[in-house]
């Protein structure tokens, strides 16, 4: 596989197990693998991830979107987690030999599809966003499913991109093209919580910090420590080793010791490249001198 | 592939491209992937790297033996490298869902078959190794084949591990397993070659310095700068980044910045992980996070 794109379907059902079986039942095709899946009964949402040539992924989105649209409800949903969709949101994520444009215009022909053929509304948000303001998910659902529906025939701003002006039981739903996401935290030694969350506001890209970088301070009521919770937007602008440091270089000044990290989910190997040349001023270092990846890859021969 | 062994077969043929066209082409079998592929005029010697399963790993390896003992003739070869044998020698490396003893195990088999089907002397080496001193190569190859040709039949130290005491024009070949064996330099800000032999004596096991790490110092002409070359024969007990840091804090004591370090050929992905989980204080970090890995290997639905 040289062309690679993972997409990360979230669908509006966390409880009925056979529900999700048969989501992730309809997306398994051939070029595609499922790399994880997560259920949230609290949230009353799934999270699937899955990877592979770009046009199986494309067409695996469709049949998972058009499953959920058949057997989720949104009428009947409910859950703590925001959500205006049966799928409320499928973002495609460019990987391997596959570029953001490529990923945008993934998410726009299946906008145009899942519009057409299963009359679902769509907005499309992040780097395939067609309004500045629509790059927000948080925008794009404020209101909930609940609010969607009454405003969307009345309401310019939720004139969707494809799709009528109504929505039904399967709600609408949001597709886009991001930049793989890094979920990386870092324990701090010590209790209060207001440390994490000034260290937070400081490095985040919000507070002036650095550029592509969520991030929130919260305490691990378990472990009795604060943390520094951090979303990594784009690691090729930040990536983990210099977001580590950002933050030890905070809490050295308040005094407090970093305990460890921890990485929520998967990185790209670029990603790990990226840290080991940096810690080891090590430039030219590639994911192509990993033997796993010429394993894995075409033979040089 | 959920096991994968590492061949790094090293033969005396590095001037006449068609003999080495036919000894890579009789390594190409299914189940194998021909990783690298080096040679060298001044050494008169080619270095292949081959990987995949055990079972195509062996039988790969014996038919470049077999190969190389019909097309090189010892008695015919000069170079500057020492050598014993048209197979000089010939590693197992341990990749993944394989131990060190399977590839022990490996090297004993195939050394026994080279033996008795080609009727050529077989040293086993490092972890292989029957005798402690012939776990060192150079041990075995000490005065290169024109000695060993006048000492096998007499001299007892020189008695091979399988096949007779007497070498053909194909001459002996050194067969055995060892950890992955890291290629990695340190480039210091400076042109004095005696700083980067300093450092690289007290970096080194041999002179009470870290385990597993041979080095040595060099001048690098065209970049007028001195260079800690360095081999990390285990990287599980000295990593790069542990390498790197003593060669910097070294550099430090003598007043030397690092201008920034190399890395040779090949790394496996535990070898970045561990530079990540060290500068990121993220102990938990396992190659399984890494999305191409979980592409490449099983789904987990």
């Amino acid at each position: 596989m040289d062309r690679i794109v993972e997409c990360v379907p979230n669908f509006s059902e966390g409880r009925r197990v056979n529900v999700v079986d048969a989501i992730v039942g309809a997306m398994m095709l051939p070029g595609v693998k499922i790399l994880d899946r997560e259920m949230d009964a609290d949230h009353n949402r799934s999270v699937i991830t899955l990877a592979g040539e770009p046009a199986a992924i494309e067409q695996a989105a469709f049949r998972g979107i058009a499953t959920a649209a058949r057997l989720i409800d949104l009428d009947m949903h409910r859950g703590q987690h925001p959500r205006i969709g049966a799928s409320d949101v499928v973002p495609f994520v460019p990987l391997r030999g596959v570029t953001m444009d490529d990923c945008v215009a993934m998410a726009r022909r299946l906008g145009e599809r899942v519009a057409r053929e299963l009359d679902i509304p769509v907005y499309l948000y992040e780097r395939a966003a067609t309004h500045p303001e629509r790059r927000d998910l948080a925008h794009i659902r404020r209101g909930e499913y609940e609010t969607l529906k009454q405003e969307i025939a009345t309401n310019p701003d939720r004139a969707p991109d494809f799709g009528p002006r109504r929505v039904g039981k399967a709600g609408a739903t949001v597709i886009g093209a991001r930049p793989f996401l890094i979920a990386f935290n870092v324990n701090l030694a010590t209790s209060e919580l207001q440390i994490a969350k000034e260290i937070a506001s400081v490095i985040r890209e919000k507070g002036g910090g650095l550029e592509s970088v969520k991030a929130n301070g919260f305490w691990l009521r378990e472990k009795n420590i604060a943390q520094v919770s951090m979303n990594l937007t784009d690691f090729t602008i930040t990536g983990m080793l210099t977001a580590f440091n950002a933050v030890k270089a905070e809490a050295d000044k308040r005094g407090v010791q970093v305990l460890e990290s921890e990485l929520i989910g998967l990185v790209p190997i670029e990603a790990l490249t990226q840290v080991a040349a940096q810690a080891l001023r090590l430039p030219g270092l590639s994911a192509s001198q990993v033997v796993e990846m010429k394993i894995f890859g075409e033979s040089v021969v």
